[in-house]
């Protein structure tokens, strides 16, 4: 039987709309072949929201989103507020503030890896063969949220670093049960060796082990599993961290994948589900038909599976990437030395062939 | 003319003693074949500073280091403490402490590649070859040194990210030194689109670059950076960065090295040198003969070329180094499928090799 969904598109910056294009399009296929009635809107956030509105998170936006049952999200930034740090509106703070608000505080990002890829990343092969990481990242606390402070004579700047218990159990209780029905291992990443929120983080994870006695539980600190994640992927299973170190793993964990034109993200907690490609803006090649729109795609499957439990449908689309990479097909950030120049497509051409 | 230098040697804890020994036997060497005299002494630090007095920096170690010409230093932190979050008195402390007592503000740590271990490396070695980065990590600043704080139910810990202008000021003044010589090419690394510090790291840096039209300045933030020096490691040339970002981009780098077991750094700043391996205390094989000698053996050969200004002696340090990768030998971990069985070595044996 089909369902009904009301899904809110914000394609946001840069390679933003043009990314979401495709995931829409894809959903459309999906609910006319499942006999699904998914229900678009469309609303603005960052650059896109400051330029209409003055506002990155405009009122209406916030609405619409609560209002829907999922939110596929495109990117956000823009190169004029990154040169500018005293620029007081910034386009990040749309992003933030709706996840803060969404109550979105477990950032899902799975790190896929399509075979037909393994020569397309800076790893070798035998490194990368094999690997499948769930990463956890805590996405409303730490020093993201805390309390920032600019000094009157602007020559001292500070951030706070902070997290609460509940915040930590919270997110390492999603973690645990996912690594339950996955390969059962865990690797919670602190810097509990020197930061006290690392030491309480450390502390809960430790505690709420004991639950999860069939989870193989592994602490590491952060500068080591930077390491380790380069040095042998295979080795991890789910991997639980904090907000800022969960931004910089999963961006290097993106080159196990090939690029970042191949990861989606899931960011769940309360309320509407938030689905968006872990790839940012990129302003350098917005608007020239070259971005990937891959993790858009394989956003909306998260989608699929995540929020609405379709899970054959999610599949599907999995199945339609694998397959067009096996055709040979590929945008530039994901093609080699080998690849067919034939074959290297746009992002309209490499959305049509998902399509097909 | 031969120079007259006191040196003290910090062991500290875990593979600490076993690799310091040879950095100081190849000191002495150096001190003999070149007519130096090196005047040597040895004081407690971390783990070893908590058994023997109770504190991981004994008063005695920190009147010696402020007295000596430039300090070795192994490796620090337990197994006991990293499992004990609630700890009070931390091996790592000691470090902390020593660091910001002796003013110790930049951490220099080049990225070498020896050409011999190009196969080490789970990255593939076209990605490597000519990569060739000086990091300049902050190293008396940022959340690592902010005020932490954990409330009295115990149920919220935070600790501050906080920055002053003369502090990026002073390591941003010399990350641009060393541009100048190498090749002129800086990238500072933040995370500007959300954190106030570094707003206040990008904007002093903005200012500084104008002094150095001759320096190619690039600003990244830390999650793109943590992907590229995957994806491109090639495109650095010099990277400068803070305390917390630092620590976990240079471990990341180490696999481009091949392995941490290669990596040495410097610590300078206001008062005498520190110089150590990057690699950890690695209580795993501690006290087995496996860990790789070479990385303090390098931190020997920046201590000459960086506190003494005595490069030839640098250079035959790593001409050694280069003669036995060369004839093959390897300790475990930058052994590969190709390697010699009969030619992987101890860490004593390794340390003699480097000796003859
Ligand atoms: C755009 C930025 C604020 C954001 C973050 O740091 O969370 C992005 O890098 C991400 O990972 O979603
Ligand atoms: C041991 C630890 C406190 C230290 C740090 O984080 O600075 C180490 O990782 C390093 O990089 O020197």
């Amino acid at each position: 039987m089909g369902v009904k969904k009301h899904i809110l598109v914000i394609p946001g910056d840069g390679i933003g709309p043009e990314v979401t294009t495709w995931g829409k399009a894809v959903l459309e296929k999906i609910g006319a072949d499942f006999g699904h009635e998914f229900i678009f809107n469309e609303a603005l956030m960052g650059h896109a929201g400051i330029e209409a509105t003055g506002n990155p998170l405009p009122d209406e936006t916030l609405e619409k989103a609560k209002a829907s049952d999922a939110i596929l999200f495109g990117a956000i930034g823009h190169i004029k507020y990154d040169n500018d740090p005293s620029a007081k509106v910034r386009p990040e703070q749309g992003l933030l503030k709706i996840r803060k608000e969404l109550g979105l505080y477990a950032n899902l990002r799975p790190i896929m890896l399509f075979d037909e890829l393994l020569d397309a990343s800076s790893l070798k092969p035998e490194i990368l063969k094999g690997t499948d990481i769930l990463f956890f990242r805590e996405l409303t606390g730490d020093v993201y949220f805390g309390e920032k402070k600019r000094s009157e004579d602007r020559n001292t700047a500070s951030d706070l670093m902070i997290y609460h218990r509940y915040e930590v159990e919270r997110i390492a209780t999603k973690a645990f049960e996912a690594a339950r029905v996955r390969g059962k291992r865990l690797c919670s990443v602190d810097k509990a060796n020197v930061l006290e929120a690392s030491r309480l983080w450390r502390e809960v994870v430790q505690e709420l082990a004991k639950q999860y006695p069939d989870v193989e539980t592994e602490h590491m600190f952060i500068d080591n599993a930077a390491m380790q994640l380069v040095k042998n992927p295979k080795k991890f299973d789910v991997v639980l961290t904090a907000n800022l170190f969960g931004d910089i793993l999963t961006d290097e964990a993106s080159q196990i994948a090939g690029s970042m034109g191949m990861l989606a993200s899931a960011s769940i907690g309360d309320g509407t589900g938030f689905f968006e490609p872990i790839h940012g803006s990129a302003h350098d090649i917005a608007g020239q038909d070259k971005a990937n729109p891959l993790a858009s795609i394989l956003s909306v499957a998260l989608m699929l599976e995540i929020s609405f439990g379709l899970k054959d449908e999610a599949k599907k689309i999995t199945a339609a990437i694998d397959k067009t990479l096996k055709d040979g097909y590929r945008t530039g950030d994901i093609a080699d030395a080998n690849t067919d120049k034939t074959k290297i497509l746009g992002t309209k051409a490499m959305g049509q062939k998902v399509l097909d």
